[in-house]
């Protein structure tokens, strides 16, 4: 048994002062409570991912001096805790192991994740050999993150070599399935290895991506010995079982194996019986991962407010309850911005809702606007057909006024779009996807009903005639997005497919959807990649996400299904452009 | 001696149908004038780069099937041109050798770039052995792109082990730099080998990047042989000189070496002298590589025409001019927009440039719809004091009338934003910013003037005034870029130092500015990363483009220079947001 403190903190990326305050914060914890090991996730000294930052040679220095900083502040429990190291001109993601002013190991991640929305072989090197950690106590090892994804890789090589307790720390992004994925994965690699796995994972918010914390001890027998809040920084002394190894002097298959030999502090009396958190259901953890994200975004970059544009529909509703529920009451302002073609039922809920929520709203109607645009374009357009363009203004002027209360106010517009849109370019550029960040750009329509439903069960704010209303982007007289778009609950399920399985047009059909409308909605998606590509980033919530995580090309002529020649896409679809 | 085609040709991502017909196109022509050999770039099959097109299972099957159409369309002259591999459950960036119906081998690409505009390690696996083709004239290996990089790399290994010549497919995207230098690399690499390169390479626009042609036959002694058209398709027969090693039965250092054996049709009579075409100054270059960037851009996504704002200012001017000589006169639309800070000065240099060009133009006046905005907002500003909101609200005005011409019409929308503007935020987010393709991102302001002198030196199409005066965003009286901004021949090599060459204030300082210059320069950069993430994609012309080329993070807290506390971003910098 070790007593292990895990230390579930949440970096700035770029914020190297800041992070080391936070990790020095950790391990004086840590003393204090008489813990012989503290963890601290993966580069936690840069923050992740800290993207092209890692071409700055200013910033690796800094980084590098952080390493000093945080090493001679380190006291008796040994420190594990994530930086960048430089080495003969490359760069590797490192775990630091410190104990009482010196670094006394340097372990580099081996497996570099460069995937979905990780970039790892852009920057850095793979590690060679593995750092045993050799205490009167126990053997421990250190591995990083994607290290304990392989099935006979270095988290499983360390225990065959001889760990008993094997360190993995993570900056290991949310998504919706994530949390079971996880807990299975360590549990299998924790018998393989024979050792029980320590998993401490950043928790926050940076522009795509939400790391959830979820922190984790693993037994070698497999057995959740804790679990950290999902969410939230988290802090927790855990007595970590050691594995059936003895460890010393045993050598297994794989790279080679530095040893080093240091000395731990006492246990601390009374041990420290992990806590197992209770898991949170499917739309607590994609709400709380919304919050989050938002909160994170808002704070990390300065900003003390956020503006919605409160149309009366589902969207912004549940926008603007996350705004309140992440920020609170006094950050969210609220702007209804009525056309000709805004029913009052739309005015009313947004009001009502509004009422609920307690937050600050403002009216400014388009009309004028939108009269001004018209009369403007009168001898450009001539005797034209009105249509796309005529709706595609009105969002615009919403989206302007938006960005000038932004201007003059300094808050944060929040675009109120979901993935189905998104997907399908039913959105117009410039317009309703406008704004600094994206909250609902991973969640399809069906999922922001889930959503809005489960909000509604802890009390109710979402007023009951938005949740039973059909959905309508209220561009034109009597617009419905079921005359544009197939039902959202046959739509989505053809969208998960085709972007998160990467399936073609056959495999769709096999779901049980026609074949024609899985074409249209194909066609659809491909058509709106020139929009999303200068939509805001928004959160990442699924298994594949719209940015960076999804890497089309604009210019692409690959269709799935029948050849067909490609019109220009300016001339959009139906509603929208 | 071989006599070698070199197929320098134009491939559409995605468009597999069509690429097949263009390299068996290449192929039958090379048959018809005797070529011993074709050479078709990397990747032709799928375009490059296909991104994540490459994760679809329909995709790579497509690719496959179109391998085999290509090899069984193969006749006489043994046919070298790129595909995607599958095999054992990996992809491999490959060269495909056919002759007379058959594959006769295969080459997997050995070093997969993953850096600057490159994410190949996210999709292909490395190849580990070479393939030499031996024919009773020579011995001839196959290399792809990166291979050629390395000092004692795949290229120069085939050499050691016997080629002769080494076929070199690429895809390698332009900068202004790479001419020279891909020169010098491919004289050493072909004096280290001992043989003859025969390096052919991609032409054309895809999103982002301008592939330039410029394929090239370097003689073992490092000479050049031949170098064909930049930012053309070409076509050219040369007689390649053979190495110096005689290659039967050699080995070198490196991996393992298969061996195929595979005759030759006979060399046609009279030979084949290569020609090397002159290359075009910096200026010429950059102007042309915006012209195929622009044009392949417009017509491989099914556009017709386009529509530029015209200002009476020199980047929209150049824009306009860019466009004319990229699509014709007929295929653009000018629109002025002028509004009460419009001088006349300017509205007569819109006219005049709109004249030289003889394009179409149009004239929205913008008051009446700022008007309007200011009173929709006035009771939300209250008594609040006029400026950026009111400034933004005009250029994204424009912004909107232009898409609304874009959504009438179906033209594509050309933003006219330069590079400097585009680094430090001095553009307004759906403003100026606004359109489908941003031809100038990656030119500087003091280069645009630059080429806007180079085109004016063929024929006179920009006005003197528009070329002499001072810049201004005019969006309030009297207002003049230089005061918010250095003066560009300040502000210009700062940047350039900052974003191409990812140096911190110290290294700047030495170059001659001042340090508190610098450190505001760097901090407007690094605080506009959010509207660049919401820019349209522009052609890549420098060392390091905004977009795919240049990735950081939004949520940063990174400073060079001075530690200060980052101020929320919405309020932006003096006459933009």
């Amino acid at each position: 048994m070790v007593t292990v403190a895990l230390a579930q903190i949440n970096p700035v990326v770029g914020d190297i002062n800041g992070n080391t305050r936070r990790i020095q914060e950790a391990m004086r914890r840590a003393d204090d409570l008489g813990a012989q090991v503290v963890v601290v996730p993966e580069l936690a000294v840069t923050g992740y991912p800290p993207d092209d930052l890692l071409l700055k040679a200013s910033f690796i220095e800094a980084n590098l001096e952080a390493l000093g900083q945080v090493a001679s502040s380190s006291g008796d429990a040994l420190a594990v805790f994530g930086f960048v190291d430089h080495k003969d001109g490359c760069l590797f993601n490192a775990a630091a192991v410190c104990r009482r002013g010196q670094v006394v190991g340097v372990y580099h991640k081996h497996l570099l994740p460069n995937y979905g929305v990780f970039d790892e072989r852009r920057y850095f090197e793979p590690g060679q050999d593995h750092l045993l950690i050799d205490t009167p106590e126990a053997a421990l090892s250190v591995s990083v993150c994607e290290d304990a994804w392989s099935e006979d890789g270095p988290v499983v090589q360390q225990g065959l070599a001889g760990a008993q307790i094997v360190i993995n720390i993570n900056a290991s992004p949310y998504d919706k399935n994530k949390l079971d994925e996880r807990t299975a994965m360590l549990a299998d690699r924790a018998r393989r290895a024979g050792a029980s796995i320590v998993y401490v994972n950043t928790v926050g918010g940076q522009d795509e991506l939400v790391f959830d914390g979820s922190s984790i001890v693993i037994s070698p027998d497999g057995e959740v010995v804790a679990r950290l809040e999902q969410f939230e920084e988290d802090f927790a002394l855990v007595d970590v079982p050691l594995g059936h190894r003895d460890g010393m002097g045993a050598t297994g298959p794989g790279p080679p194996v530095r040893r080093v030999r240091v000395a731990l502090p006492p246990a601390p009396s009374g041990g420290a019986r992990g806590v197992v958190t209770k898991a949170l259901s499917v739309e607590a953890e994609i709400y709380r991962a919304l919050c989050l994200g938002l909160a994170d975004y808002v704070h990390k970059n300065g900003f003390k407010k956020v503006v919605v544009g409160l149309s009366g529909g589902i969207d912004s509703a549940l926008t603007a309850v996350i705004a309140v529920d992440a920020l609170g009451t006094d950050c969210v302002l609220g702007v209804s911005m009525p056309s000709v073609y805004t029913s009052s039922d739309s005015r009313g809920d947004a009001d009502a809702l509004a009422l609920a929520l307690g937050i600050q709203t403002i009216e400014v109607p388009i009309k004028h606007i939108q009269d001004a645009y018209v009369e403007a374009l009168e001898s450009a357009f001539g005797q034209t057909q009105e249509g796309l363009a005529e709706e595609n203004l009105q969002a615009r002027a919403r989206g302007n006024l938006l960005m000038a209360i932004s201007n003059r106010y300094g808050h944060l517009v929040i675009a109120t779009g979901n993935k189905s849109e998104m997907a399908c370019g039913y959105a117009t550029l410039y317009g309703d996807m406008a704004g600094g960040f994206a909250l609902l750009k991973d969640v399809f329509k069906t999922e922001v009903y889930a959503l809005s439903h489960y909000r509604n069960s802890i009390s109710t704010v979402i007023p009951e005639n938005i949740l039973t209303k059909a959905p309508s982007a209220e561009l034109r007289p009597d617009q419905k997005d079921e005359d544009s778009l197939p039902a959202y609950s046959v739509l989505d399920p053809i969208l998960e497919a085709y972007i998160e399985g990467e399936v073609g047009v056959a495999d769709i059909v096999e779901l049980g959807y026609e074949r024609d409308v899985i074409e249209r909605v194909i066609t659809l998606v491909d058509r709106a990649e020139y929009k999303r590509r200068q939509a805001p980033p928004g959160p990442k919530v699924t298994g594949k996400a719209f940015g960076r995580d999804r890497r089309l090309p604009i210019t692409n002529q690959w269709r799935e299904g029948p050849d067909e020649d490609l019109p220009a896409r300016a001339t959009g679809v139906g509603g929208e452009d």
